[in-house]
């Protein structure tokens, strides 16, 4: 198998696996269960990898963390939004 | 900033963020929160992300995919064995 159709895989599962999350989260607004600063390295590591990606022009790393950076910052930004509110 | 201190930075954010879940898991044993499907298909795409790390020669990718696989497969095997007590 070649390695670009592995990390095409490995993109779609690990990015699938993170949509149900994105998708409570701006549904229900309910952000209680979602921890601050664990979100907040997940967003900076997951913006690393992309950074990465480019540098090793991986397109499956850059698809994946483009699609994960944009969910990760939604949760990101409800959370923030939601310990405003408070 | 060479690609693998990105990688490497990369590899500790997206790890670390995923400790506490683990551990949370291991201590509480409660696996209410956690979802068996989403669990599944992360743990087969970190595993894929291990295979394409290994297939790029990546030691961040590698490196951050072993540890991340272990931990997802501690929290799926605590999923699975609270499903059979049910």
């Amino acid at each position: 198998m070649s390695p670009d159709l592995i990390g095409y895989g490995a993109a779609f599962f690990t990015t699938a696996a993170f949509v149900p999350q994105a998708l409570k989260s701006w549904s229900t607004r309910d952000l209680s269960g979602v921890s601050l600063s664990m979100y907040s390295m997940f967003t900076l590591g997951v913006a690393l990898w992309l950074l990465y990606g480019i540098a090793l022009q991986s397109w499956p790393i850059i698809l994946a963390n483009c699609i994960t950076l944009a969910l990760a910052s939604l949760v990101l930004g409800l959370k923030i939004s939601h310990l405003r509110a408070k």
